[in-house]
């Protein structure tokens, strides 16, 4: 239930120290509540904004043992933690947002997937594979994705199998085969939960894909989706999040097919890529949502204020070193233009370096800004 | 000129430790700021949100030439700081803004009405006394307000004096005495000017104070004044920012006469209580353009996104001791108010222990929420 004196002294433990436990950070300010971060990266974006900092593993049992003896509840902005940690600590009485349990199905895309299907949440077809000479099984399958079931992540892990001969190429290890859907758009929607089991959904955002590097290279919201689409992503992320039990902010990516069928991608169970932009553009954004749920405490409305465009700003190929902003001061001119900088000092080329969320009062002037920050602002070294 | 690289492990040193500069930090976050503040108190709201915090005086000159060595800028949050030191470091190359002089002109209310009496600035007629026998001879001149030229604050170093009687209760030392002005309205405008000669300024809001602890109750943004006033207004905060050349952020609180004439009340070189509601309400808050000008980056768009209310939360009368927020969680569930706690463990009567921004999308709807929130949240021990 609520943690009712949370704003007394209260300690908020964070496992990751990016730029999503950065973010997360900035609401906290605003509630009173302390923050200790575990990162092994001395240099993570969270070290000088966090109230401690430890730097350690969050893949070690031992360390998030430790750590979580100082947090009075824990939670993550990364899945790729220590479980097995997380889960003696749940024994031990620790409150833990999201579950371990949560977290651990995530962290295996297999069990994602066989969690779609227990529970009728429409997602593609796959089959799983222990080893690389299985796949030759699933020759019929083609053309398929095929994603290690672990440690993926901003697009490692993934490789396209479309022919036979693609096999050559495939990866090593348990994974999973997914049927490649052919689908018109990608789109995600988040979802929170509270303790008391409340849910509040954000409207759909639309992602477009960098086709290089493959990241997200801009988001729009709301997403110009038909309410049929929209009704229905929205109620699959409030599905799974109920399904899930789960308590904290659930990010849902979905394809949208062209008959308008809406498809499970995956999930991420934490303030997410897909949301950055519900800082300015939503009445609460997902960071004070997250932290609002875990803390039992009522979610906010989720409503979009205006159209918005969150573009993220990647270091540009061709440098690495110390980063440069060029055209930050540009960019600072264009009214209603959000930058978020992530606390790095080395940009490489496609590093999240920071982001930027572009509203309007409506979308062509959005558009036009985005142009125009585009091409204007570049991280170089 | 701008400062290029603050994005580069630059840090900002905060003169004061309270809820300003709290304020101030969040949007340092967003541009890789770091930030070190100084305060005497090891509990100041910026102790675990800060990069650095160190405990000592702002008012010692040695303790702010030693921070001073250790910061890129220095602000303040507070007016009431060791300006020979701040001299002292400006004369050593020192960037400091707002500028020392600036700071030494505002610490003392009689230089600020010279000021504004040299400049053609309106303010109510003064005169200024250093000891108490000399009021006798400004009896013609009541009903007026005395108040001490220094080391006045929130209503402290005021005294009415309406009949001679009240002489007898009148303040010791260097003072001011200010003709009692009968205004309909009092009001507030915060502008910004940067490095460059830039500014920029926001809409009128209006104050409305708490008859018993002479803090501010509420305030609305927009202000509901004429066009009229609003320009009048709007060209005097101008015209005072240029006037003393200052770069920062300054809040300048007027009078509105029955006959639409606007009086300086006074003004503070920083962010300011006042344009606390900025943060949601304004496309560009107070803190992130005070950061803005101080860093030499463009200042931006200052314009009101919804009708909004502020009001500050203030301890209960009659409690005293470790701060409970009751109805914290009624107050949550409301749509579009967003709660500002400033991280204080010890509430006292009127103590300022945090403040909520409504917003709406009209009046009507803004000022049911504000009622709901002044019945059901209380600050108590």
């Amino acid at each position: 239930m609520a943690a009712k004196s949370f704003y007394k002294g209260f300690t908020l433990g964070i496992l990751g120290g990016g730029q999503l436990g950065r973010m997360l950070i900035q609401p906290c300010i605003n509630l009173n509540v302390k923050t200790a971060v575990l990162d092994p990266d001395p240099e993570a974006p969270c070290n000088g904004v966090c109230t401690k900092f430890s730097t350690g593993s969050f893949k070690d049992y031992d360390t998030v043992m430790q750590f979580g003896q100082h947090a009075d509840i824990l939670t993550i902005e990364i899945e790729h933690v220590n479980v097995d940690a997380l889960e003696a600590l749940e024994k031990q009485g620790k409150t833990i947002y999201p579950q371990p349990s949560v977290i651990r199905l995530v962290q295996d895309k297999g069990l994602q997937k066989q969690f779609y299907k227990q529970n009728g949440i429409p997602t593609s077809d796959f089959v799983l594979v222990d080893t690389i000479g299985e796949l030759q099984n699933h020759v019929h399958f083609l053309p398929a994705f095929q994603k290690t079931r672990t440690s993926g992540y901003d697009g490692r892990g993934v490789k396209g199998l479309f022919v036979p001969e693609d096999f050559n190429e495939a990866l090593e290890g348990p994974s999973l085969l997914e049927k490649k859907v052919d689908y018109d758009k990608e789109i995600a929607v988040i979802v929170a939960r509270n303790t008391t089991g409340e849910t509040a959904v954000y409207p759909v955002v639309e992602l477009v894909f960098h086709p290089e590097a493959n990241l997200l290279n801009y988001l729009a919201s709301p997403g110009a989706v038909s309410d049929t689409v929209a009704a229905k992503a929205k109620n699959i992320a409030v599905e799974i999040i109920e399904k899930l039990n789960m308590v904290g902010v659930l990010a849902v990516e979905m394809f949208v097919t062209p008959d308008e069928e809406v498809l499970v991608n995956e999930i991420a169970p934490r303030p997410h890529n897909s949301g950055h932009q519900t800082i300015e553009a939503n009445i609460t954004s997902q960071y004070e949502q997250h932290l609002r749920a875990i803390l039992g405490l009522p979610l906010g409305a989720t409503d979009s204020l205006y159209p918005s465009v969150m573009i993220n700003l990647l270091g540009e190929q061709g440098y690495e070193g110390e980063a440069v902003y060029e055209g930050l001061d540009e960019a600072l001119k264009i009214r209603g233009v959000y930058i978020h900088l992530y606390g790095k000092q080395i940009t490489k080329p496609y590093r999240k370096m920071g982001h930027a969320t572009i509203t309007g009062k409506d979308w062509k002037s959005v558009h036009e800004k985005v142009k125009r920050i585009q091409d204007i602002l570049k991280i170089i070294a």
